[in-house]
């Protein structure tokens, strides 16, 4: 059942001894969303804490300074930015169907929750700004941190078509709190691996152009991911490379996930429809970022690509 | 004379005939200042010419969109986002000692102007802001382009330390008219050429690490800005590089102007101080960002380097 931002604060202010689950493969939005509420709940006096199925990597411990673990039997459930219950992954799969509320901003929620408070909004971490402020708890320095995590990290710093006048307001009211942003977009955004840069040089080498610049393809092979020791964060930002290349239209990255079996990704500037192109081989998704798997070595995937490629573009092979 | 916002307000209300002075190598906030004053004055019915010396990079084409040139002899002569007469170039440097105003946020100004408008805030698009609402003058939607451009360029979209609750309060009122910011930031941040990539495929090539990881350095030769047909502006965000390694206090770009003439840039994390540490090779600058200049090739550069790094780290060579 759908409720309002004053319902869900409301059932909070009733509830105790409450369990917050994130998503697997946690972002800044799901765990500042958590701790941030986590942070308030406590200060009305009650237990909550934290949970997710995956190891929380270490750039994000700062979200939960000061926060100490604790133990109960959980008496409410609350989920945030888990759109579909398969989200909450292993560890948190038995709490599927014993979710009794959910806040997220993904228009896809698949309202699994017995109560769900949804606004296509840029961030969860937007949703319960508004959330701490019904249940009357004042924002303090640590919870403004946790919310600015997860509204810059999902609006790529403000930057993404996401980004709102209420996003804006929001980060005005959150710096206003004294948080030192600077530092928390550097930890999020700047600080890489030396396997990042290692991929990065190797997808930078491996780019191709065609059609007299129109389209860029990089590629990124399984031996990449095991010469440079790879993890899935080391691909941040990779997607984007070949339309950043002035005059690209339509960018692709072929990523090798097992040795002859490729993720493709598709990304196009208006007009080109990326689901349309992906939808002939076999795949799909949204206008502008879409994707397909492919089957051989680079150069049979590549060969594949390039008619497809070549009559979304309008031009002869 | 120092002088309030409106008071230039009331000052630009009075003038006609006005000329508005940008500084030369022209970035977003110096651009985007002077086209929206200039939009401003022509509503208010005077005629308005923004000029520089220096040719204006395309990207920033929007910025003047539906503006007509104007010719006429300038009775008031207004700058913006200049702090030092130097900074107007050759073609403009006839104006030097003839600037009635001037509009900057750089605390560095010389105040070489008759009216000074100085605030330091992110940008000198906040305070034009500022003097458009003075002025009584509406904002529309493309005074509202051109000042969120200066805003999100000058703090890296928000992310820099000079990012205040200010900033966030305006880019809301700005988003509120209708503004594409995800277009211009896409256009300010993302685009960028072919030799920006050959560039920076040969920075990351160049990229040593010493002192078990705290220090790195980038190398940009002279033979590579040939190589690549690299511009000035190919050159953004290398400096960010080596800091940008997890582990690193002190990342290092040496960058070689003329053959063996080479520019040292100097990064470092708290509490190692750069000013300080370039001091010893005759240079200076700031705690966390200072420079010098060394000459030689690019080993012999290193090697005067290293010794000085390794005392700033506190190790042994």
């Amino acid at each position: 059942m759908k409720i309002l931002t004053s319902d869900a604060a409301e059932m909070l202010q009733s509830a105790d001894d409450i369990l917050i689950l994130t998503h697997q493969s946690p972002d800044g939005d799901t765990l500042g969303s958590g701790f941030a509420i986590c942070r308030a709940l406590r200060r009305l006096g009650k237990r909550a804490q934290v949970v997710c199925s995956d190891q929380i990597p270490h750039k994000y411990a700062y979200l939960w300074e000061g926060l100490d673990s604790q133990q109960f039997t959980p008496k409410f459930i609350l989920a945030v930015d888990v759109a579909d219950p398969k989200l909450l992954g292993n560890k948190l799969s038995v709490y599927a169907d014993k979710v009794d509320l959910c806040i997220d901003h993904h228009g896809s929620n698949t309202q699994y929750a017995k109560h769900l408070l949804l606004e296509e909004c840029a961030a969860t971490c937007e949703m319960i700004y508004g959330v701490i402020g019904a249940m009357g708890v004042e924002l303090d320095r640590a919870m403004a941190e946790d919310l600015y995590t997860g509204i810059s990290t999902d609006t790529g710093c403000f930057r993404y078509s996401n980004t709102t006048v209420r996003t804006h307001l929001i980060a005005a009211k959150l710096l206003g709190l004294g948080i030192d942003a600077y530092a928390i977009n550097r930890a999020m955004f700047e600080i890489k691996s030396p396997s990042f840069f290692a991929l990065r040089k190797l997808a930078l080498d491996s780019m191709e152009t065609y059609f007299d610049g129109h389209c860029a393809l990089i590629y990124i092979t399984y031996q990449n991911m095991q010469s440079t020791s790879a993890q899935q964060e080391d691909l941040d930002g990779l997607t984007a490379i070949p339309r950043q290349m002035e005059g690209v239209d339509i960018g692709v990255i072929l990523k090798e996930k097992e040795p002859g079996a490729w993720k493709i990704s598709v990304r196009t500037g208006e007009p080109y429809n990326a689901s349309a192109l992906c939808s002939k081989l076999g795949g799909g998704g949204h206008a502008r970022a879409a994707g397909c798997a492919l089957t051989g070595t680079a150069q049979q995937v590549r060969d594949q690509m390039l008619p497809v490629l070549a009559e979304a573009l309008g031009v002869s092979l």
